[in-house]
C-alpha cells in the first residue's frame, strides 16, 4: 500500500472532509467534552492501563472513520504478523521481533524454521545467573572486590530505554549498585563518571549490536586505558552485549561475559532484550526485570488480540494520525505527572522520531504527507512552570498526560492548605487538561485562553515494574502502528548514516587536526 | 507598535516577498554555503563567543532586510532602555532589570530615584559571606555538624537556570557539597532525595519570589516535617530566597538567612540573582559565581553596545524570526556537543516558551503572526543517535549547535582509529551541520537526503564560569529581542495562571478526595 494509494483511499478523503467540520467553532473542545457520557465513550482500559482520550478533538464520526481506515489498511494483522516473524523490516530484509524478547509462552516461535525462543530463553537464563553471581560477590573485580558501580557504555537505543526504566524503578534498587551511563563521545561524559566511581569495584557493560559504533568503541578504549592505569585487568571488569561473532564477541579478547543481541531486534526497541536486561538485572535484580518483561508482554498481547475499537495503542495511534495529518499539529508532548518518569520523553523521542521521521514508504516511494512529529516533554508539574505558557496561549500542541494513582513514597503525607503533595499533584493533573481544552474568556486579551488544545491522559496504578513494561510496550506498539498506517518502515534508520559514514568526518578531521581542537 | 503595524511595515512585506525567492531550488543551502567567503560574511565574534550562521537559509539581501526591520523597530534602543530601568513589563507595571544582577559598574542605576545597585551589591555581599561561612563550617546544622548536602526547593524559574549552571560547572564543585533539586510537588521527588541525603548535614534553600508557589510551599512543609521527625531544628537548616516582606521573610519564623529577590527580576531571568547565587555559591564557591556573572555582564554590554550588524544576540534573533515567521519553522532544537550542557535546552525551553509563547502584543492586541517556537534538545552526539533520523529525513527544524573548543577532562586522550574522543566529537559537530545543509542525492529514495536544513553553530573556548555566563546572557538577550520585534511582553506569564488559580484545582480536588488518590 503506497502513499498515493493511502491518500487516494476513500477513508482518507472522508477524513480530510470531516476534518474541516471538526475545525469549526461548534466543534471546539469546550462543547465536545461536556457531552453526555463523553468520558465513557472516549476512554479505554486494557493491557493493564487506562487511556482517556475524551479531550481529543474527535467525535463518534471521527473515530468511526479512523477505525475504518485502520481496518482497510489491515494494520492489526500486520502487527500480528510482525510478532510472528514476518520480514517487516523490508529494507534490511529482517523480521522485527522485539516482542519475542518478552514473550512468555510455551509455544515455539519459528524464524527460518528455527525456534528463536531457545536463544531468547537462554540469554534470559544467562542474565539471571550472572546478575545473581554479581550480587552474591561470586564474580569480582581483578583485585578481588565485589562490584558496586556499573557503567553502561552505549548510545541511542543501547542507552535511552535502559535509562528510562532504571530511573522509573530506582526506588527498588536495593543491590548496593550505582548505575552510570557513558553514552556521549564527549570526553567530559567519561571524566565526570570516573570522578564519581571507584575503579576496583566498577563493572563496565559495553553495548553495541555491531560493536563498531564509534562513540561506544572510543569510550570502551578510554575505560580500558583507565583500568590499566589503575593496575586492573580489564578482562575482569568488562561485559559485552553484542551480536554473535561481532568484535565484542571475540574469544581472543576475554571478558567476564558476553550476552547476545539478535538482528531481529532493533536498538530503539531493545530495552526488553539483553540491552536492558543485563544492566537492569544487576541494578534491580533479575526478578524485577522479568516482572517488567511480563508487563510489556501483557500489552503486546492486548495490541495483538484486542478488537480494533478496544485496542489502546491502536486508538492512540489513530488519534496521533488525526492530529498530525488532518488537524496539522507537528509536535507531541509527553508530560508524566511523576518525577520517576523523567526519562520517558527522551526515550520516546528516540523511539518515535528515529522510527517514523521518514519521507518514503517501505517500498521506496516518496510520501506526500508528513510522518513523525517532534516529541518532547518534561514531568509535570515542572512543565507547567516551564513551557505551559506557550501550551495555553501560544502555538498549540497535543499532549499525553500520564498519571500514577499510587506514588512510591506515599508515606510522606504532610498537608499544605489541607492537601498532601500527591493530592496537589493530582489536582494539577486533572485541571491542566481541562483548562487546555476549555479555555477561558476574558475581556483582557492577555488573560484570554483560546482552549481547544487536545490531550490524552494515561493512568497507571503505580510505578511497578509491570506498569513500566506496559507503558513501554504501549508506546512501542503505537510507534509501529503509526508506521503501518503510513506504510513506512519503522525499523531502519538510513537518516542516521550521515553521522556514521566517514565521508564527511574524515574530510573534516583533516581540518580539525589543524585547528586548536 | 502593534501587530497590524508590524505586518504592514514595508520591511515586513519585503521580507515576505523575499522569502518566496529564498524557497526556490536555486537558494538551496547546498548552493549558498559554497559561496566565496560565506563563513566570513555570515559569522560574528563578540561578547566572548563565536556565532556561525553561514548554514542558515539567508543571503546578503535577507540580512539587509532583517537588519532594516530591527532598525525601524528600534529594538536595540528598547533593549538599552530595559537595562536602564524602563517599565518594559507593561502589563505588570515593572522594570525588567535582570541585567542589573550582573552589573559591575561604579555608576548608579536609578529606579524610581533610588540606586538599586546598593540592594544588589548588598545581596551579593551577603551571599559571599554566607557561603564562605558554610564552607568554613562556621554555620552548622542544629546538631553541630557542617553542611554536606544542599536541597534547592523551587520550581520553574527558581530551579531550571540553577540546574543548568550547576551541571555545566559541576567539575569545579570542590566544596564537598552535593546539590539536589526538589522542584516537583510529586512526593516521589521528595522521597528520592531524602533517600540519598543525611538530614543532619543538609541545608534546604527555599526559593520563591512570592513564597506562595504551591509546589514550593508543599515541599517546604514536607522538609520541615522530615527535619522534625529526625529531631532537628528546622530554623538551623533552612535558608530562604524571596521578596522582602513575603511569608518567607517573616522574623517570627526564623531561618539561617533570608536573601532578597526584587520585583524587577522575573523568575526565568533570575539565575544571576540570589536565586542562582545562593545555591551556586555554596556549591561552587562565590568567586566562581561572580566569574559567571562577569561573563553574563560582558554579553549584556555587547548586546547593548554592538552595532546592529555586529550584534550576536540580535543577529540570532533576526534569524529566528526569519525561520519562524517567513520560512515557517515551528521548532528550534538546541544541541550542545558537550555533556555538561545537558540542562541548557530545558532552561532555554522555559526561558523562551514562557517568555514568548503568547498571542497578544504588550498593548493587548491579538497577533496575526505566530510567536514563540517549541524549543527542545539533547546533547550531541547523543542526539544523532536519537532524533537526527527525523532531522535529516523527516520534518525539518532549525538547530543551534554548540561547540566547546577545550573540554574539561581533556587529559584523557586514548585514541580510537587514530583520534581522541574530543576529535571524534568535533568531527561529528562539523559534519552534521554540513550534512543537514548539503543533503545527499541517492537513487534509493530511502537513502536520499533533501538537505536545506538550517543551523547555526555557537562556539565557546571552554566551560569556564565566564563562558556559561556569556551563553546564558546570549539566550536571554535573544529572547528579549524576539519579543521586542513582535511587540509582546516577554516578562509576564498569564498563561501559567490556569495552573495556579484555584478555580479548577479546587473543584477537582473535591472529586479527587473521593477517589483512591
Amino acid at each position: 500500500m503506497a502513499n498515493q494509494q493511502l491518500t487516494n483511499l476513500p477513508e482518507w478523503n472522508s477524513l480530510c472532509e470531516h476534518a474541516e467540520t471538526m475545525k469549526s467553532e461548534d466543534m471546539h473542545l469546550k462543547h465536545l467534552i461536556v457531552e453526555k457520557e463523553r468520558l465513557q465513550n472516549f476512554s479505554l482500559k486494557g493491557g493493564g492501563i487506562f487511556f482517556d482520550f475524551s479531550r481529543q478533538r474527535v467525535n463518534e464520526k471521527t473515530m468511526a472513520l479512523l477505525f475504518q481506515l485502520a481496518e482497510t489498511l489491515g494494520v492489526t494483522s500486520r502487527f500480528r504478523d510482525m510478532t510472528l516473524g514476518a520480514e517487516v523490516n523490508v529494507t534490511e530484509k529482517r523480521a522485527a521481533l522485539h516482542t519475542a524478547a518478552r514473550r512468555f509462552s510455551n509455544s515455539p516461535l519459528l524464524l527460518d524454521g528455527k525456534d528463536i525462543m531457545n536463544d531468547i530463553n537462554s540469554v534470559r537464563d544467562q542474565i539471571r545467573i550472572f546478575s545473581r553471581k554479581i550480587h552474591h560477590g561470586e564474580i569480582k573485580g581483578s583485585t578481588g572486590k565485589p562490584f558496586k558501580h556499573v557503567v553502561v557504555i552505549g548510545i541511542g537505543g543501547s542507552y535511552l530505554g535502559t535509562e528510562f526504566v532504571a530511573n522509573a524503578l530506582a526506588p527498588m534498587a536495593d543491590k548496593g549498585i550505582t548505575l552510570h551511563f557513558l553514552s556521549n563521545v564527549d570526553i567530559d561524559n567519561f571524566g565526570s563518571i570516573i570522578s564519581s566511581i571507584d575503579p576496583e569495584t566498577t563493572l563496565w557493560i559495553v553495548i553495541s549490536k555491531s560493536y563498531t559504533t564509534p562513540e561506544t568503541c572510543a569510550n570502551e578504549n578510554q575505560a580500558v586505558e583507565y583500568m590499566k592505569a589503575n593496575g586492573l585487568d580489564p578482562s575482569h571488569h568488562l561485559v559485552t552485549v553484542t551480536s554473535k561473532g561481532s568484535p565484542g564477541d571475540d574469544p581472543t579478547k576475554p571478558v567476564l561475559a558476553t550476552f547476545h543481541m539478535f538482528d531481529y531486534i532493533g536498538g530503539r526497541y531493545s530495552v526488553t532484550s539483553a540491552v536492558g536486561g543485563v544492566p537492569l538485572s544487576i541494578f534491580l535484580g533479575y526478578d524485577r526485570f522479568e516482572r517488567f518483561l511480563k508487563g510489556a508482554y501483557e500489552m503486546d498481547q492486548h495490541a495483538v488480540e484486542a478488537p480494533l475499537r478496544e485496542n489502546l495503542p491502536l486508538t492512540a495511534t489513530l488519534i496521533s494520525i488525526w492530529n498530525n495529518n488532518f488537524l496539522g499539529y507537528s509536535n507531541q508532548a509527553i508530560i508524566p505527572y511523576a518525577s520517576a518518569l523523567s526519562k520517558l520523553a527522551p526515550h520516546i523521542q528516540q523511539l518515535s522520531m528515529e522510527s517514523n521521521g521518514k519521507s518514503v514508504t517501505k517500498d521506496g516511494e516518496f510520501l506526500e504527507i508528513t510522518t513523525g512529529v517532534i516529541v518532547f516533554g518534561e514531568p509535570g508539574t515542572n512543565a507547567q512552570h516551564s513551557f505551559f505558557q506557550l501550551a495555553h496561549q501560544g502555538r498549540p500542541f497535543p499532549i499525553d498526560f500520564i498519571g500514577v494513582l499510587r506514588p512510591t513514597y506515599g508515606e510522606y503525607r504532610a498537608k499544605t492548605k489541607g492537601v498532601t503533595n500527591h493530592q496537589e499533584l493530582w489536582a494539577n493533573l486533572i485541571s491542566q487538561p481541562m483548562a487546555l481544552a476549555m479555555g477561558k474568556e476574558d475581556e483582557d486579551a492577555a488573560r484570554f485562553f483560546p482552549g481547544n488544545r487536545p490531550s490524552s491522559t494515561i493512568l497507571l496504578e503505580d510505578l511497578s515494574p509491570e506498569n513500566i513494561g506496559r507503558l513501554l510496550a504501549f508506546y512501542e506498539a503505537k510507534t509501529v502502528f503509526e508506521a503501518f498506517i503510513w506504510d513506512i518502515n519503522p525499523f531502519d534508520q538510513f537518516g542516521v548514516e550521515p553521522g556514521s559514514e566517514k565521508r564527511w568526518p574524515q574530510k573534516m578531521r583533516m581540518r580539525n587536526t589543524n585547528s586548536t581542537v
